[in-house]
């Protein structure tokens, strides 16, 4: 026996292991231990080390010296605790074999039950319990889980056997069969494992107990558990632990049964003791929503003892852990067995709402609150819901197994999600049950539906896990081929459109309007905590008086990026800018401007009011021309005869404005260098617009940007021109308006001459989306191609256009701010790219002392919650 | 009058400026205070320095407090010191007016001759001179260039009068005329004046010298002057300096003369006395190439005490200054004047036979000898040369003005020179003669051709200048329009082709074959004492054999980066290649590349070989895909029918291939992650090919580059591809071939995590051609549309394309040194871009400590001198 401990015991009122030790023991393994210290009633057991399941891989799947001895030892202390022993028929020792990590992976690992059961342990099962139909049950469950986790038989194969006896027996129900069927049963089983395997079911129970262990640890790495981090981003783990854990049985007739509960609602957050049982049964029914099960309102009425007993344990371990836990219990011939406690997963609406409770409640303080929500999570609150005054056609109600709403096309298969989704459809994906092979087409869907499970089935609990809008359980379902079904009679096809409520679990025919909800009630309440503690403010990119008004809404305080281009696109105006482009001198230009003027102007009134007393960064031309110019033949033949020149004319100037790389091209401030009268235009729209609003009593504070600055140069040239031509409109107009001229660092060399860009520019506000092309070399329109490729093998983490590239990217930013503020200590900086509303990315901007992330609308209280959650870490880290 | 000095005085022997005070004198002014101090005979003068310039530019065009006084008492003493007097009838003193910049420009600024002449004076000078016709033709030509120069009329307008009157007469030459001609032409230029300027020539020699000093300040910012200051990258000067100097006159009749003179020979370097002169003439007239001069063996002849004085004053001068002189001087009635000396222009071969010749002279040192020669200039030398086994049909016979050859297409205007060339087109500009305001049009020719002018006429020295191949005074040249020429009696149209041999004068009809000049005799010297002195090592870029025995003969010590994409274009590989593009999956792909192996080892065999006993470094696959495909639909269909597929399925790859940005696109490295078979090919060419040569005795130094690498995964991924490769090639070879794996560092990531990178690459070559492009986010492809307008607005000094930008690329450059040699201290660093042969940029390559640059063949010599130089410049600033 080598030096290191790997096993750990519990049980008889004490555990070697402790709650803080889920590293090595799993979560699982650990809340075992911390449940028998506790005092609660946990069948003993022992926990095998997550780092033996880490030497395992990492010495070609090897166990360490000792290892074998040391379960043995264990083993035979359990076998002392309980007073049975392994393979004994007279008293024999049933345990379960179950896999855990130190992170939950809800049914991505392989668990076996029962074993130790073999030909003649039956017989002494039948003949303690006095129930001969419940032994045989238990062996041909434990020979068909045996068979399938750990022999990798396809699970068919035995449900064939199932339902052939069934059907000869002329029953539907598993519990119709008697003895002598499952007998029957066990012996076909025996035979299809022979066939399968070659060899004869094992009846050694150390025999089954190795070979379960290396299914738990080979399970680590199947391809299920690899996709699952994957998409869950765990990272860092030593692998699972294995428990394996003396048996207790919810299907020993009756009065015994199997659940899970929740010490609080994970769906809403409310605080009301929430859980699912199924009477007679074994764990793994519950969670494979194979039934749908009873509540806990059924066990008040039906058990009470029980249902008290299981609610003192709830109030204990909730107050014990201090956060909402989810337990699995089984009762056994009328004795409650805790098998299971962790932390609870939750949806973000629960998360908030029980996060706010409990500081109420002086369970925990405003801090760990910000700390429970997931800034990401967030999503799943304000994404749209369906519009409360749209006409719905409800046709049918499921259980609300995730909040928020989701509209889509249907689709029957995971496979079909992905390929749809990967179209740019939004789908549905609509199943009778859900399995770990469907996450990749749960995660592309916009929304699942499943006609089986309950709200801990497999369905619920993953697309809670990933914010998703998800109705399970709905058994007006019916499922006819991969093509069709059918919903309370109503045929649907591949394709058609449906709309899903998560929160209500209605399913609506059709396409339903969605509306964006508002951040109210709890929500509202954390994020002032959040907003009291933060010091990055969050601002919004913003090209419209309608998202202004609503990231103003979800707490924006400012807008960081309001596009001017976009605007070029509306309407007629499209017409003005054209002619700009083909006009053959300034003079041309400039009238074609004239025109685009006044319509400029409105738009930034419009977004001065909706920001009034909030600065409003203002960004001036960036792309290229050509991208206001058709492409296509037909449609340059219909734009020559619109503007009146010849098709020639104006393919010849498409061609001349084309470029190979137009991300490094003839763009942002090399078009203000290059046609001035461009931005003089822009600048006196905004500056016109200002003093406008200003004279109504608007309080405006424009911060004009200078896009793709890579010199000082170009940057004093156009402040210059934009400061004469501000001065000019300020004196026309005769009103007080301040105004800041900044410009974006988005190009690595701007980062590098930061210390000279700062004599001139007021603020620095970082383009990361381009500042990231330009800094790995990557055009985001064309990564796509091989970026999947590159997360998949581990050369980036993550896509670094979601979560910005710290070690590379974020250099660039340390060193424009350092350099910056060297020459200007006050300078203002910010950041405006997409990874202003991403939560590590957020932390990253308050880490480097920034003064604002700007981000969509929709993501402003993701990162006015990243900023709060990182001040709290930086308090830890302390 | 202020503190400070501002004008300096030369004459009777001593002089108050000297030759190391150019910076404020000039170099004329510096020079002529020299040569005054020396004891050589230089008529008297002051010089207004040109921090007057400066002043006058910096305050609206204003002379600073106190000039006018000072000038005042300098004229004075000028006055004393000739004994003569401004304005005085009897004893009147004439001065010239000339600029002069630290930096000499010729032609580029204005002169005033004959200043102090009016009605009065006039009349005076001819009876001092007892010779009337002098006196009204210094008189005419005084206000012809005072008229043309201080008041801007158009020089053609006095012209014509002079043509009219020489009608009148019925003569063609100037000196056919009289002085009642003269007088006439006097009085014809006072109306046209006049009319011109709306008031009279003025009478006032003071006047007359403070408008011609305005005159010369204000030429310094003209168009002319600026325009030759950019193309010849002059800058940092505070302005020019104004000389006031007593006139001499070589137009005094046959015993006067003026001319220029240099040292050596500016053209061929050889140490014999060289100069033109022109008898009865002024200055002016040798430098405009109006008439064609006698030389200094004429002068030898007639004017053997004359020419015994000169020859004595260029020794003096020469033995002086230790370097090569150009001199002006004017015999005035038989007695030599010098009006200039200074550091005379050479071409690069002149200028390498100079260098070396005073080294063995014991006039200057090695490392002297080495600065002495400009880099860039030895393009000159190593520009290819007319094929002497050519047949060649000589149809004229010029001035060998500027060595070299040139073949292009014949064009008569500047303008259709620069229009031409910039459609890329080779041309050859044909001109009677040349004047400052062909400048573009002569920089953008591949040669220059004129009918008139001698050596030391304007086209000469700037083709010199510029190491443009150049033939003047060609008397067989007439054109006819700008649409033709005749030479020696043959038609020539715009378009025709055209020889020009610069270094014999021949002029040929059509386009003649060119070969690679021999790096021998003194260049071959010269180089060797740089390359004794220079530390960096200088590779070549080259992807043939041919390539390589050529840079190999220029001295390269390896092959910097050989880029193996070149290779699958030649001949019938393409087939392969695309074969390879459009297989359905990795076999197809496969079978392919199988088919390329042996070629790509052909290649690189004949690499190994030519590089024997030197390292090879071999960029693996860089460009994307789609770059091997045709883009037009015809290409395509032809494609399609010789590949046997469908040209949907063939248009269906190819639009899959195509990228938004292809530089930021699926290519380097990304293609050896996407499809690893590729680079596997590759590596198992090179190390066959090592193999294989080493079998045969030839020493291999196989260095595989990977590109665009940007993060260090990419690069071990490739890495321990390429070591299993080429272990398992080596193994089945049985042949010890050792190599490196390094990466280009052309990705700003690179260079931000080269500490990361170093940990395993080997070697490290800076692409600065792609970084430059992701560091300005610049696309060398689509930068040229407002690239040149941001060097004229100062916005970039230089395009970093052809300069370094050390200011922003090269920070990335030396962190990415630094954190390189921090992880390998003894990592290998070299630049593989095309800076690697520009010496500015290769300074900064020794700067930074590269072991090595790598540059074009014919750019391998400049790079060698560029280092050397680097060592000196790095000594004298110590």
């Amino acid at each position: 026996m080598g030096d290191k401990k790997y096993v750990y015991f519990f049980g008889g009122g004490k555990a070697e292991g402790r709650a803080d030790m889920k590293d090595i023991l799993g979560g699982k393994g650990a809340n075992l231990a911390e449940m028998t210290n506790l005092g609660i009633p946990v069948p003993p057991g022992f926990t095998i080390s997550a780092e033996v399941c880490d030497y395992y891989y990492k010495h070609g799947e090897k166990y360490p010296e000792g290892l074998e001895e040391e379960v043995e030892s264990h083993l035979k202390r359990l076998e002392e605790t309980t007073g049975k022993k392994f393979g004994d028929k007279e008293n024999p020792l049933l345990v379960s074999v179950r896999s855990g990590a130190a992170i939950s992976m809800p049914g991505m690992m392989d668990t076996v039950l029962n074993l130790g059961l073999n030909d003649e342990v039956v017989e002494g099962v039948a003949r303690l319990t006095n129930n001969e139909r419940f032994a045989w049950d238990s062996y041909r469950r434990f020979i068909q889980m045996f068979g399938n986790v750990v022999m990798g038989i396809d699970h068919d194969k035995f449900e064939k056997v199932l339902e052939a006896q069934k059907k000869k027996k002329g029953v539907t129900l598993d519990t119709e069969l008697d003895t002598d069927d499952l007998k029957e049963v066990v012996k076909q089983y025996k035979k299809l494992y022979k066939e399968e395997t070659g060899e004869d079911f094992p009846q050694e129970p150390k025999e089954q107990l190795w070979k379960a262990i290396n299914a738990v640890f080979g399970s680590w790495n199947n391809e299920r558990a690899i996709k699952y981090r994957e998409i869950n981003e765990i990272k860092g783990l030593l692998g699972t632990a294995v428990n394996v854990q003396t048996m207790v049985f919810g299907n020993m007739g009756n009065d015994s049964g199997t659940g899970v509960a929740f010490s609080r609602n994970p769906s809403t957050g409310e605080k009301k003791f929430y859980g699912e049982f199924l009477m007679n049964a074994q764990g793994e029914d519950v969670v494979a929503g194979i039934r749908t099960p009873e509540t806990l309102e059924d066990m008040k009425r039906d058990m009470p003892e029980i249902y008290e007993q299981l609610s003192e344990i709830k109030d204990k371990l909730e107050k014990h852990y201090k956060d909402m836990q989810d337990m699995e219990f089984t009762i056994e011939k009328g004795k409650l067995y805790m098998l299971q406690t962790r932390t609870g997963k939750r949806t973000a609406q629960a998360a908030v709402k029980i996060a706010v409770d409990m500081v109420k409640e002086g369970l925990i303080d405003k801090e760990t609150a910000i700390m429970r929500v997931s800034p990401n999570q967030l999503d799943q609150l304000l994404h749209p819901m369906i519009d409360p005054k749209a006409k719905v056609e409800v046709i049918a109600k499921g259980l609300p197994a995730s909040p928020g709403a989701a509209v889509g096309q249907i689709v029957f298969t995971a496979q079909e999600a992905e390929e749809e989704a990967a179209k740019g459809k939004d789908v549905i994906l609509v199943r009778v049950e859900t399995s770990p092979e469907d996450i990749g087409g749960m995660n592309a869907a916009q929304g699942i539906l499943t006609a089986r499970g309950g709200m801990t089935s497999h369905a619920a609990v993953v697309a809670r896990g990933m914010g998703k809008c998800c109705v399970v359980g709905c058994s007006d379902v019916h499922i006819m081929n991969e093509n069709e079904c059918e919903i309370s009679g109503i045929k649907f096809k591949k394709g058609d459109w449906i709309t899903l409520n998560g929160t209500t679990g209605d399913v609506i025919k059709g396409k339903v309007e969605l509306v964006e909800p508002e951040p109210t009630g709890d929500f509202a309440e954390l994020m002032q905590w959040a907003d009291d503690i933060r010091r990055l403010r969050v601002r919004t990119n913003a090209d419209t008086p309608k998202d202004a008004k609503n990231a103003r809404r979800l707490g924006a305080e400012g807008i960081g990026l309001c596009r001017t281009e976009h605007m070029f696109f509306e309407g007629n105006r499209i017409d003005a800018v054209r002619e700009m482009i083909l006009a053959e001198d300034v003079e041309g230009r400039k009238k074609a401007l004239a025109k685009l003027l006044p319509m400029q102007q409105g738009d930034f009134e419009g977004i001065f009011e909706e920001m009034d007393g909030l600065p409003v960064t203002i960004r001036l031309l960036d792309p290229p021309l050509h991208e206001f110019l058709p492409k296509k033949n037909d449609e340059i033949e219909a734009l020559a005869k619109d503007m009146g020149v010849s098709v020639e004319t104006l393919k010849k100037k498409v061609e001349s404005l084309t470029e190979f790389n137009p991300m490094l091209g003839h763009r942002g401030c090399r078009l203000g260098i290059t046609y001035p009268e461009i931005y003089e235009m822009q600048v006196e729209a905004i500056i016109r617009a200002a003093c406008n609003m200003k004279k109504k009593g608007v309080v405006v504070e424009p911060e004009i940007m200078i896009p793709l600055v890579g010199t000082v140069k170009e940057l004093s040239i156009l402040r210059d021109l934009t400061e004469k031509t501000a001065d000019r409109v300020i004196k026309e107009e005769g009103a007080e308006v301040k105004y800041l001229v900044g410009t974006m660092i988005e190009i690595p060399r701007a980062a590098l001459v930061a210390d000279k860009i700062a004599e001139v520019g007021e603020f620095f506000s970082f383009g990361t989306n381009d500042l990231t092309q330009m800094t790995f070399g990557y055009s985001r329109d064309d990564a796509g191609v091989f970026l999947p490729e590159y997360i998949n093998k581990g050369i980036l983490e993550k896509d670094p256009f979601q979560v910005l590239d710290q070690e590379g990217v974020g250099q660039l930013i340390q060193m424009g701010i350092e350099r910056g503020r060297k020459t200007r200590p006050r300078l203002k900086v910010g950041i405006c790219g997409e990874h202003g509303g991403e939560p590590s990315s957020v932390e990253f901007c308050h880490r480097v002392g920034m003064d604002y992330v700007s981000c969509s609308p929709f993501r402003v209280p993701i990162a006015r919650l990243a900023a709060a959650q990182a001040v709290v870490r930086e308090k830890q880290s302390k």
